[in-house]
């Protein structure tokens, strides 16, 4: 826990010592400035003084003497200083402040221990896990000073580059200066040998080159520790006249890609076994080194923040409208497709954007969900975003921004800028490749996809993904050609009008599924029928509708009509799912027929077809049969299948009575897929585009711990994912389980799903390195 | 079973038996005719054949004879007709017509057994839940004729008058006729004696008059049956040649009025014991018994049928918004309040009007709800209704209404009839407050209402209610005078405006709790803080949006931001209930204050009150934790209570989630209620206002059973409710639980509420009634 808890330095100075010191060090200033700052940090830690009365007192002086720094008073204006700080102590605290080094010794131990009850270390142990009854050790080291003449020095280094991973001791040191001074940025530290130049330190001598055998010693030293901690280090040291000390030494904060690299040398040195290898990059890491970020040396004062939607990060102009987009991409410019929240009609300009900035939405926003998917960098909900369409430009944070004006966005942070910022690309290379090999073979659970095209297939395949565990079919629908005909079956007044519509659709759907099919090359595909509620289809602006009832050749009137009839309140809660389904069986026919036939074309080329078809938001069992016989039948109709084609009937758990009567669904399914998204909205009641305003206050007050959309709730949803889970395998003990809805990308939530036995996740195939990695390192875990 | 299974009558005859039985009753015609319809009723029953061809062969040989009726067709020409019959039946089945009559009883015998399982009889089992492994008797009896001659006669009676529940023989006959001329209505039956005289029998002789003996006897044997079977009996009977005999005797049906009076009377005279007069009335009669209906001399054919959401029977003219209702009822004109839906700008026409039909919304939709509150007539989600308010008409079904025009809506039946249809009145007299007083010996729930002002308290009080078990305060907000401080309060800017405009609400709220507290004079009083999220308390028309622009000295297009800004996709899953206190706790704290105020001002002036403070929509135990917080600080800064007044903190369980936490919450918390309508929504995601788009197919597809929010889903939102009642009292054994949904109303939920131990149910005024009266027929039923 380094700074959660309390330390208390220079302990042992007295009036008696410090004259010694000086002496010592032939340096006044520096003894009675050590005097000085162990009475402020005493007072505060052991006495519990609100030392703010001393830094007025220190800061009073500096103003009577005219100077500016701490390091320019003198050494007798430090001692009368220290005399006043003592007795302002007396006063504050009524206690004298103790001369005996014992007595300052016993207290301090005893003031450290007790500051592990101060808020931020509980805080810190809270965030971390760490129980409150483990209790600390209190470390007393005796001090030594960098600074008591040429021969020595301080400085901090690591046992290899903590950006790239390289082998070699590396770091900054100063000579005859303390900790505090090389944090302070006063003076610039020089490199520790060669491998440590950069651009700033490159004119500073290294200490390899100033003090060889002390160097030496520090390379010696590193190199164990190394072996010891079996992990790279990140050190303190100082030299007191010529002899190395380490005052510190811990496990070193790391790049994701020094991570990588430090994990698998240190493998195949032998340092480490396979699972320590696992356990040392983290999932986060994993999905950094997927994507672009920006570059920490440019990035500094961020414009606005959004919620992190989707990783990578990118610059560009902002395009306000889909077609915008489209156009800008058509003349090789880059844009960031800006929207206050964006709708299936603004896919083409998601395709042509870098990126999405949306002004509203959560992290299950449509934006964050299609940006994800697409392995596209989001920005979603940033509330400081405010967007003149009709002007023509943008404010953030009262920045406006007009077009042909660049901005930059991050992902995995939300950060928002205003301008171009320098980025790193990704490193997805052979050493990648490898490790994600190694951790193939400790995971228990497999991992999937959400995929609807071919490309996101292959994408997600070249991750690793084995199947695809979510194909959203009605994103199928929106293809220019397509939604006409969607359009034309939602205004069709009879059942044969419907038909005529859809038989329109079926070659497009059964040409996508046969694609889909040889990509998968025989890995299970898990295709939903159509889910959301029809309005979803129908343009919203009034051109749109002008247009269309043109198209159709009805009037703009019927057109509203029919738009009007089919609002809903709840949308979310409304007619969709199985629902529409059931109430017109012939667009489940349509795309039953299509995953069936082409199912069979692709397996009479010679490739296996493993496909699951499955039914949406069902709440009882009795909408589940009414389907599965609806399939049954189309399935029957093709006759005997080949050996190589296979087909399952299941459904989404994505309501919490489907999660309660699991074991009848059970006895009638072969597979269930957990929707955990529209599962964590209908049990929190909780609607994902609505909670933007009030999520996170309540994260921030603590209401929450973290957004339930993108952690799964354990307590709540998980209690019915346990339930199904359980009661499912009671009901059918064949049964194959899955998660598809966000939280299959989820590290936490990964580590529940395995905990509970599911077969296997799936996420958008930017996140199946990040699933692979934390299922591997859940598997690891549970082991110990 | 009457009806459900099959049965054979004139067995036994062939030719031969039918020249004996022509001769002996002297009447050819009578004779073959029986052995025609033999033929026709074997063919069908037990040779399983299409019985059509028999029929074209009987209306053919009308034709060619030139009559009409059946009975005007020979005796010669009935004896070809069923040498006929024989024929066609050979040809069909290859079976020869059998004319051993013992071979004959043995096939009916076997085909009877058979129709266990046809499915008639497998429906009705489903329905009144008769095991399909009960199995049955066949009955065989002999044949007798009471149209053999004068001295014979066939009816119908009831042991009491089934509309009226008074003692004594009522029912009608036929001299020299079969029981199916009584029921074909050919000709017109003659009373019995005098009590059954009415106004289309006046003119008849009666039974006991022409056949004093057989009466007598019929009177006498009437007593015996219900003395037997211990209740009112449907007889049918017929006299051949002076004999009498009895072909079926069964419980009758009765009217609501009935079934008290024959209930209370039975008691009385020490034929049934108190339990079985209390089974003897079902919940429904006890509804019917509190409102007037439609006479059903007049209410044949009606136009549309909506949901029944509210019982009653009004008629009146037509007022297409809420100002019109009003200036109707100014006018003393009765009106029919008719909306797509209504919603709470739309009260004042909802009490100004007799009666609302909507087109839109379920049995829970605003217009249902505020109805049965208000005990009002409500048709609620008529689909056949349009409303073209420009126009100044509806159309119902094809049919134009225009203002000035009558319509009539049948609350407990959803009927609608174009015109004024006489009604008969509501009964609540002294049998029924006696029969209740009876009722409230055996229940164990406790029974309290859903009520907002001091006038529907009055009202529940009266029918029996102990208490409030749910005050939308709400409802509260909408008065003219306090709903401009509510919209002054929504476009406050800051916390302290906000504070201002809460400040100008807290008299009103004040007073309103006080008059409630008084009414109930130290009843429990469950007052919900503010529920409905913050747009609902908008105006939706353009014109009072700038009305209310223009009041608060603001732009209309100011107005419109903050109206789109509070727009929400799923208001159901949005910004509402507690969520809306933590993010805005003066809301809250003004309410808590006026509850508190109201309570020690009344307490003052000895009147006990308590008062139970209820925090909606809790989805963790922290958000309840912060808001009982809340509470307490003001309570507490009231000082010491007095005695007679005491405040309880307690929660609405209407997520899945608050359900699943049950033990946690409970903890904190000293009640639970079950808001059942939005636990039903969100363990079904399905929202109640968009539902009726489905739903009603559902019910009749039988995916589901009932209506999930008429009658609470056992095996679903039944095992959350179970879950939080088992684990709320594990958290905390003094918890007291109820439900205040619609289903406390409900007397199938009402068993289940009994069964899982609730302490009680809460239920619109008008059906407090029944829900006692449910609650004392599940706990009789339970000791059983």
């Amino acid at each position: 826990m380094p700074g959660m808890m309390d330390t208390v330095l220079n302990l042992g100075l007295n009036e008696d010592v410090v004259e010694a010191l000086a002496k010592q060090s032939g340096d006044e200033r520096f003894a009675w400035d050590s005097y000085r700052r162990f009475i402020q940090m005493y007072a505060n830690v052991v006495l519990d003084m609100n030392t703010s009365l001393l830094e007025i007192q220190l800061e009073d002086l500096k103003e009577d003497l005219g100077i500016k720094e701490d390091y320019d008073i003198g050494g007798d204006d430090l001692r009368s200083l220290c005399q006043s700080f003592k007795r302002t102590v007396l006063e504050e605290t009524g206690i004298k402040f103790p001369t005996d080094p014992k007595e300052q010794l016993w207290r301090a131990i005893n003031a450290v221990f007790n500051s592990w009850d101060n808020p931020r270390a509980i805080k810190y142990r809270e965030i971390n896990n760490i129980p409150d009854d483990l209790g600390t050790a209190v470390n007393v080291q005796s001090m030594v000073y960098g600074n008591l003449g040429s021969d020595c020095a301080t400085g901090v280094c690591f046992t290899r580059n903590p950006s790239t991973g390289e082998a070699g001791v590396f770091g900054e040191y100063l000579i005859n200066a303390q900790g505090e001074d090389v944090v302070a940025g006063i003076r610039t530290p020089a490199p520790l040998n060669k491998f440590s130049l950069n651009e700033i330190n490159e004119n500073g001598e290294t200490l390899e080159e100033q003090m060889a055998p002390a160097y030496k010693e520090l390379q010696n030293i590193c190199d164990l520790l190394e072996k010891h901690y079996r992990d790279m280090q990140d050190i303190e040291f100082t030299i007191e006249r010529g002899k190395l000390y380490f005052l510190q030494t811990r496990s070193a904060k790391r790049t994701a890609k020094a991570a990588l690299k430090v994990a698998m040398s240190m493998l195949e040195s032998g340092a480490i076994s396979e699972q320590e290898a696992i356990l040392r990059v983290s999932p986060e890491q994993v999905e950094a080194l997927l994507h672009p970020s920006l570059d920490p040396k440019y990035a500094d004062h961020e414009t606005a923040k959004g919620l992190p939607a989707s990783p990578g990060a990118v610059s560009g102009v902002i395009a306000l409208s889909a077609d915008e987009a489209v156009e800008l991409k058509e003349q090789n410019i880059d844009c960031i497709l800006v929207r206050q929240e964006t709708s299936p009609e603004d896919i083409s300009g998601m395709v042509a954007a870098k990126g999405i900035l949306t002004a509203r939405g959560g992290m299950t926003s449509h934006a964050a969900v299609v940006a994800r998917g697409m392995g596209k960098t989001c920005v979603a909900g940033c509330s400081a975003l405010v967007i003149k369409e009709d002007e023509n430009l943008i404010i953030i944070n009262g920045h406006e921004i007009s077009k042909e004006e660049k901005i930059t966005i991050e992902g995995s942070t939300g950060r928002i800028f205003v301008g171009e910022v320098p980025t790193i690309e990704s490193s997805f290379d052979d050493d990648f490749l490898s490790f994600m090999e190694i951790v193939d073979k400790y995971r228990v659970l497999r991992v999937r996809t959400n995929a609807d095209t071919p490309k996101d297939t292959k994408t997600a395949l070249k991750f690793g993904a084995e199947g695809i565990g979510l194909c959203r079919t009605e994103h199928m629908f929106f293809e220019p050609e397509r939604i006409q005909a969607v359009r034309e079956m939602i205004f069709s007044k009879t059942t044969d009008e419907r038909k005529a519509s859809l038989e329109k659709i079926l070659p497009f759907q059964k040409m996508d599924f046969a694609e889909l099919f040889k990509a998968l090359d025989g890995k299970p595909c898990n295709i939903r029928l159509l889910d959301p509620p029809l309005h979803e289809f129908l343009p919203s602006e009034e051109s749109d509708l002008k247009k269309l009832a043109e198209l159709m050749g009805v009037t703009l009137s019927e057109i509203k009509t029919r738009v009007s009839s089919l609002h809903e309140f709840n949308p979310m809660l409304g007619h969709r799912g199985c629902r529409l389904g059931i109430s017109y069986p012939e667009i489940y026919e349509i795309q039953i027929r299509a995953i069936v036939e082409a199912g069979l074309e692709i397996g009479e080329k010679g490739t296996s077809v493993e496909s699951e078809i499955m039914i949406p938001l069902i709440s009882t069992v009795e909408e589940f049969r009414l389907i599965k016989e609806l399939a049954l039948e189309i399935i029957d109709s093709k006759g005997d299948l080949p050996s190589n084609v296979n087909f399952k009937i299941g459904t989404m758990i994505e309501l919490p009575r489907a999660a309660i009567i699991a074991d009848e669904v059970a006895k009638e399914a072969d597979f269930f897929s957990f929707g955990t998204n529209d599962l964590t909205q209908t049990t929190f009641g909780l609607s994902r585009d609505d909670s933007g305003k009030f999520l996170p206050a309540y994260v921030e007050m603590d209401i929450l711990k973290e957004d339930p959309f993108v952690s799964l709730d354990y307590r709540g949803v998980g209690f019915l994912v346990e339930h199904a889970t359980v009661n499912g395998r009671i009901g059918n003990p064949k049964i194959h389980i899955g998660i598809c809805g966000e939280h299959g990308g989820d590290p936490k939530s990964i580590n529940f799903c395995h905990k509970i036995g599911l077969d296997y996740v799936s996420c958008s195939p930017y996140r199946v390195p990040v699933a692979r990695l934390a299922a591997a390192q859940v598997a690891i875990k549970s082991n110990d």
